[in-house]
């Protein structure tokens, strides 16, 4: 099969998505970035609206070549929704036509904890060459700054919302860590923080260290690692309900 | 303990270390990144004379603001030699005075896959704020550019080298892969990337995916993911022996 000359760009967006904060465009996302964002012309999102909100920052910067009303903006169908193979193609039909297309979700890397990984594997099967663009990743930001172990490491993504399962849950990773070393990284629901925390500080090993990363590359932005004893001494520096949050439980 | 003003900056550097081809810097920095980059005059690194050389490039786009042979430049220790915390403390010395500081290694994320991990641990000991900055991390980039489940994944650094345990290490993650959908991501000396092709193409189930990042972010880049069946009838285009890459087993 030939390559087809247009691309599939994986784009990141800022971490702000549903925060009172904007951050500033330039310190998340290089220029030579914003430069081909703003020439593209098809794109498929988790959600058009967002997109449309972000393509309006990135034209205060680095002005779009066509209108943001001109562009053709498609949603990722959702998870939920049993769509075919063929309907999925489809939606990839502007790259064989010629139009290069950006790939984006609500907030950081498409594809990583968010939706995307279905088109790209699409996008593999045709083909069609992929390229990721560098943008904010929370994950690996509250890795590089937690100082917990980086050689190897787990992601988790949400862990089990029952206690009981929960409680196993833990358990298991800090058997791994204590096994393997490797650090262990979820997330959870802001609205979630406070029951997760108080579930983290029942952990009977006192010596693990949590860090707990609130606010990535926003004004509020706070990393904090320290032992769960030590956490136990500083709850008031637990995350409250409204602040998204990067949780790695390690060793250094 | 009051918390110090001055702070750890976690920077990231381009990936095309050792690489002829030098990444444009507005590609895989932002720009107020590389202006954080420019203020600072204190700085621990894996490599001083990889440091240099990215400064000058830095120095290129935004001006430095002290000239580079009046920075203060420190190494970090070697792993292998054995250093107190006394000592280790030591280095960050200059941002309990009042300096802020860059960490960096020499391509990438300081940290995660590469040194750096213990002074971060140690500034978190004595309440430095530690601010990571979006670069480059091109664990993150191959798995968003793969298509594969990026909902859960692990990255293990390097398999092991002696071909029994590589075998059996293998086994392990596709089973791994089967019972979790867990995406698997490591990595590999270049010169040994021949060697750990022809084992990963002997797995013995062809229908796991194969996902191979070759030179990230250079001009070479090129990302395919393929079955390991497909892999077998399209081996002209495995890595050679001097190609840095990210290999990712999973499914979609």
């Amino acid at each position: 099969m030939t390559q087809p000359i247009a691309k599939l760009y994986v784009v990141p967006t800022p971490l702000d998505f549903g925060s009172a904060f904007q951050t500033p465009l330039h310190q998340v996302l290089p220029l030579a970035n914003l430069q081909i964002i703003a020439t593209l012309t098809h794109w498929l999102c988790e959600n058009s609206k967002s997109l449309r909100a972000f393509l309006k920052r990135v034209d205060a910067i680095v002005p779009l070549c066509h209108p943001i009303q001109h562009l053709n903006i498609q949603q990722l169908p959702a998870q939920s929704e049993s769509v075919n193979v063929t309907q999925s193609c489809d939606l990839l039909a502007p790259i064989l036509a010629g139009h290069s297309m950006g790939l984006a979700s609500e907030a950081g890397m498409p594809a990583i904890a968010d939706p995307g990984a279905t088109m790209v594997q699409l996008a593999h099967s045709q083909s069609i060459q992929v390229v990721p663009l560098v943008g904010p990743c929370s994950i690996i930001l509250a890795l590089s700054a937690s100082g917990l172990y980086g050689q190897h490491f787990a992601f988790l993504g949400y862990l089990p919302k029952n206690s009981v399962d929960l409680h196993q849950k833990l358990e298991h990773l800090i058997q791994a860590i204590q096994r393997t070393g490797q650090s262990q990284i979820f997330i959870e629901t802001p609205y979630r923080n406070v029951k997760l925390c108080t579930e983290l500080l029942q952990i009977r090993h006192p010596e693990v260290y949590l860090s707990i990363s609130q606010g990535l590359t926003l004004e509020a932005q706070r990393i904090q690692t320290r032992t769960l004893a030590d956490w136990r001494r500083h709850n008031a520096d637990l995350p409250n309900r409204s602040t998204p949050c990067i949780y790695i439980l390690g060793k250094p």
